[in-house]
């Protein structure tokens, strides 16, 4: 553990004089890694203690901050590229769910002992690409070295058109609830990544792939925000995410898991699982999905269809909203318990 | 170090049945001692994944990001309600030497095995208190565990009428160059934290009290924010600072240290230093002090006293802004050499 010094790394200039924690380091991190990637009106090139970003008139300001700590959300031999993405899309996903246009983000990166400018360029290579993809710039932030595990933090702004970001409370008994994508390829993915599944390569591949780079529903989500009730990324788990669709609106939610859409590798892992009620379990409470859910009313089941369509998205309806009070996911005539975990068999 | 688990704990429910790290901590972290200090119109009680802000026509949003790691920013026995006071000051300081207004912040914590529930709630306590003083709520954020030290990273929001922030960029030859408060205190105060200064109790208190928790000049700041040619706030360390505005602004910085205002408790140390120049250099190279470093014209040093005066601040002309560039930080005759460290005598 280094010493503890006076070592506040927000970007700007650092002079060699402070007597801080590899200030050089986090100076030359600044100057060579990151100002390339500032936003070139708003960030102040990165040497200033801040941004300053004009309102923007009939327009709502989208925030959302989420942190990844290594060996928690990301796995230690995940290239650092992929981290800097996965950082960067977990985000854009909470942007994506509220239909808000992504424009810019702050950073905190605490770099651990193993971060030299190796990871650190591969870290910022992969801010690069995804700033490109997704029209954003970073805007400001802190760099910091830290005794523990690479930990990281952004706060990813986006806008939409004033007061039609869709809440997770508007669901209303009546609507259909859908799914964008596939379920499951989170939790599979993160065992592809960690060796566990005996599948052919290419299955594993791309489940890792999805694990480490998940695809934000950008364009999707400002498609429809004026159409759903109600909308949410799916990181925690698809039945965990719909029970808080149904706190949050005050509803139930019936789910019907035999229509829920997986994809060729799920399906690959699925049909040769022994126990397809415990296989299914997995997937729909795995986690770490990033697909969108949202309830609409019947009505507007066509024009959600053509968005998904124009956007070569897969659409599956899963369900209904009911009157009640949390999640009844059915498979095979049974009913997922999701408080204790397991089945209740012809429940 | 715990295994690795879906854990995204971003700031909404988080059901029981999701397989990750004490998550049910988390989700009471939110539920029980976040819950309350959330913003009554933008943070969505924080169970959405986003805050959604309204434009403010006629102003620009003020966006800065420090972070905090334990024994790298703060010390592991620093009381927790001061940490998080500190973590939200030290983003405070960036919002007052804009001039801005803050309004909100979102949160990272990231909790060490040591944070149980006495540490968390003197945590929100602390936020709870700085929130009352400030005038600011919390918007959202995420929460998650980690094997590392306790990091906490904040993103802070102001406002400021469009076009009235001040840069680090606009010093002007003949400007003259101001200090609010007095420099050093943050320096003997981390000193006096770790109780390595053999002076009277009290003034040990004060030293100690102001490291752990600094005050933003946000009124001074927001007073003086079209007086100014520019401002910074003041957490490198005098001279270090300073150089950062000559360099912004392509101009030099000629400071007389003998006049550098220095509090009761930082007179108490110095004066029985036997080497006054060691002692001096400490004092403007430490960093921590949160001051405002501001440059102005000569014409506008009537109007910056009178501010100073009806905020009973101290303010304090250290120098002027020259042609050239860099710092010619002078004491008793002799020049400090920043680069190298130390005097050079008759320099």
């Amino acid at each position: 553990m280094p010493p503890l010094m006076v070592s506040h790394a927000t970007f700007g200039p650092r002079p060699e004089a402070v007597p801080a924690v590899d200030v050089a380091g986090e100076f030359e991190t600044i100057a060579r890694l990151l100002r390339p990637l500032a936003h070139p009106d708003y960030a102040r090139n990165l040497s200033d203690d801040v941004a300053v970003l004009p309102s923007r008139p009939g327009h709502d300001l989208v925030l959302t901050k989420d942190a990844l700590v290594e060996s928690v959300h990301f796995l230690p031999d995940d290239p650092l590229d992929t981290v800097a993405q996965k950082l960067l899309r977990v985000n854009l996903s909470d942007l994506a769910a509220k239909g808000a246009e992504p424009f810019g983000y702050l950073l905190a990166c605490h770099w651990s002992d193993r971060c030299g400018w190796p990871e650190r360029e591969a870290f910022a290579s992969g801010l690069a690409a995804d700033q490109k993809t997704f029209g954003i710039h970073l805007l400001g932030g802190d760099t910091v070295v830290t005794p523990g595990p690479l930990s990281l933090s952004a706060t990813l702004l986006g806008w939409v058109p004033e007061g039609t970001a869709p809440r997770r409370a508007g669901a209303r008994p009546g609507d259909a609830v859908y799914v964008t994508g596939t379920i499951g390829d989170g939790w599979l993915g993160l065992e592809a990544a960690r060796g566990r599944l005996a599948l052919a390569p290419d299955r594993v591949g791309a489940l890792a792939e999805h694990y480490r780079r998940p695809v934000p529903r950008l364009e999707f989500g400002k498609a429809v925000r004026g159409m759903v009730s109600a909308m949410m990324d799916i990181s925690d788990g698809l039945v965990a995410d719909a029970r808080h669709i149904a706190q949050a609106s005050g509803v139930g939610l019936a789910l019907d898991l035999e229509v829920v859409p997986l994809s060729a590798a799920a399906h690959a892992w699925f049909d040769i699982r022994i126990d397809p009620e415990a296989a299914m379990e997995r997937l729909v409470t795995g986690g770490d999905d990033y697909e969108l859910l949202l309830t609409a009313p019947e009505r507007d089941e066509a024009a959600l269809r053509r968005e998904a369509d124009r956007l070569r998205l897969r659409l599956t309806r899963i369900g209904r909203v009911v009157a009640g009070t949390g999640v009844e996911a059915r498979y095979l005539g049974n009913r997922l318990d999701v408080g204790a975990g397991g089945w209740v068999h012809g429940g």
